[in-house]
């Protein structure tokens, strides 16, 4: 069957409609005909379920549209892999399934702005309900927290391979830890750590603040080791005594702006009952516990979280070594958007769909 | 037993020599006495047998000398966390043992420059062969390349707990790859990647470029999709019929300088027999094969490398980030330092001493 183009769409006729449109879920219904996006007569070209369109087959199709369309080698391959899966989809464009003024365009949805793709839940037709807004990028584009937050990513690297990406608001955290904490212990601002001299042991079993200089038998010292976090956010609350203010210039000093922003996040978190310590051997911020009972029978940590600036960019590169080693560790990648009056929550997982 | 400050040492008089250094390898023998570095005389302190430094306890000659050496915190820490592991140390410091003019200091070893501890043979006294030339940092000190060059690096994070990298020139790459490549196959450049038109079977099954548009079976298309590096590559070695300067003029629009440094990488590796693909969903630039007979039999890849500049500067974190996930998939951590002329490669592992 040929078809045709026809400005930046493609017209097919006499039984297109049934055989594309009414059983496959391509296109969009026109009277008696159908209506091809780009993407959609190249994928059936190549399928070889049509077999030109105005003349062009697969390759001079393909290089016309890339030449056409922005970015249209990566949504074609995504576009491909998908229906590869078993799903309908449409593209996100005017009159087509699922976006505005097509069928299923108010059906609650957001119209899947900035997205690419929708693909409808397992076994719904076009037009139903939308399991996945489904944004293309490469893996060397930038994206913003507003690229992501309720999108499916689906980054093609470099040698067309396409991985995906969930992305939802919030950190899901589940804060359940309870402490009392000590009044003005003693304690030392040396280099870029603090030390707590004979703290009472719940600080550290319970509340889980700092490290022991040592779990050895053989010391004669009874210490315990705060970050400059932990102790700016003790102090802050009286449970040490040193002056606030003296470590937070002394966590600029070493981090700079930085250090305002994790700081932030490190006490929002102990707020929600969460408990954060270093993430650094997963080069992350912070691992959190959502319910520490005792150290001695410390749970699995269950988030990594890396904080950044609200406006950061994200790249697909990154943000695929950040999940895949949250993933091999059994924890939630959670990027904290670290704002100067509060702070938003945004987490990211792999998945397949 | 008490102990005297002389301006950066402390001497140890009576039985000293024997408990301490020739017993358990503290300090430099002085005659009858021994001297002791501050960090060596404070982990004796810590340790309860000294009782005290010129009228200091541990708390105050820790903060004495946090306030006389630079990082004195880390090297503390670190120095506790080997000897715990039972090792024999000494800090690297003219006339101590391993260091110059000191016991053992001639004895092939480079002397330590740019180490700050010295951890001698499990089992070997203090002057004997040595097993790590640490050097110790904090987590948020940049590194360079010279840096880490046989070194062992011990990282202490924020919240004072202790990482070891060993760090070794090269990259123990073997590559025991043989193809031959084709001559002029038919290839488009488009956007961001290149499709080449019924490729031998070889050029992927054997070389392994590229990726087939589709392992489908309902495709009606026989394509292979390279990379940018891949058609940069193959054009040059006259394997595609394409413009080789177009393919790096399009690589540069995409990745600047990055994609040469890249490329050199990739070529050398070739030229090496070492198949390199991409890394992206590990989060570096390519994944490597020594060894590939072919496609449908491929090993398990044994490096993951990232391409980085020679002045590059390293940040523990990610580092840490690097290596803990190329250990969790079983892969060595590479990184290629891609000069103008030439590039060199730097291995990091975890290890524990």
């Amino acid at each position: 069957m040929n078809a045709t183009l026809d400005g930046d769409v493609v017209r097919a006729r006499g039984d297109a409609r049934q055989r594309f449109h009414d059983a496959r879920g391509y296109g969009r219904a026109d009277g008696p005909d159908v209506t091809l996006a780009r993407v959609e007569a190249a994928h059936l070209l190549y399928r070889g379920d049509l077999d030109s369109v105005s003349g062009m087959d697969f390759r001079a199709f393909f290089r016309d549209s890339v030449a056409s369309e922005p970015s249209f080698a990566a949504r074609f391959l995504v576009y491909a892999d998908l229906r590869e899966r078993g799903f309908y989809l449409a593209p996100v464009r005017d009159g087509w399934p699922g976006s505005a003024s097509g069928p299923g365009g108010d059906a609650g949805n957001d119209g899947g702005a900035d997205a690419d793709i929708l693909v409808f839940e397992r076994g719904e037709k076009p037009g139903g309900p939308v399991a996945h807004r489904v944004r293309v990028v490469g893996e060397r584009e930038e994206l913003t927290t507003a690229d992501l937050v309720g999108r499916t990513l689906a980054v093609v690297d470099e040698e067309s391979e396409v991985s995906y990406f969930g992305c939802e608001a919030g950190g899901g955290f589940d804060g359940r830890t309870e402490y009392d904490l000590p009044a003005d212990v003693e304690a030392d601002l040396l280099d870029d750590r603090v030390v707590c001299w004979s703290p009472p042991a719940a600080l550290y079993e319970s509340a889980f603040y700092g490290q022991p200089v040592s779990g050895r038998d053989d010391a004669d010292v009874d210490a315990l080791q705060l970050s400059l976090l932990e102790a700016a956010d003790l102090a802050t609350r009286g449970a040490v005594d040193i002056d606030a203010d003296a470590v937070i210039e002394r966590g600029h000093e070493v981090e700079g702006e930085r250090f305002d922003r994790r700081l932030s996040v490190y006490r929002e978190l102990r707020d929600r009952g969460v408990v954060p310590k270093t993430g650094y051997k997963f080069g992350a911020d912070f691992r959190t516990y959502d319910a520490v009972e005792s150290v001695a029978e410390l749970p699995h940590s269950e988030c990594l979280v890396r904080v950044v600036t609200p406006d950061h960019r994200f790249h697909p590169r990154e943000l695929a070594l950040d999940v895949r080693l949250a993933g091999g560790v059994r924890k939630r990648m959670v990027f904290a958007l670290a704002g100067d009056d509060s702070n938003d929550y945004l987490t990211v997982e792999r998945l397949t769909p």
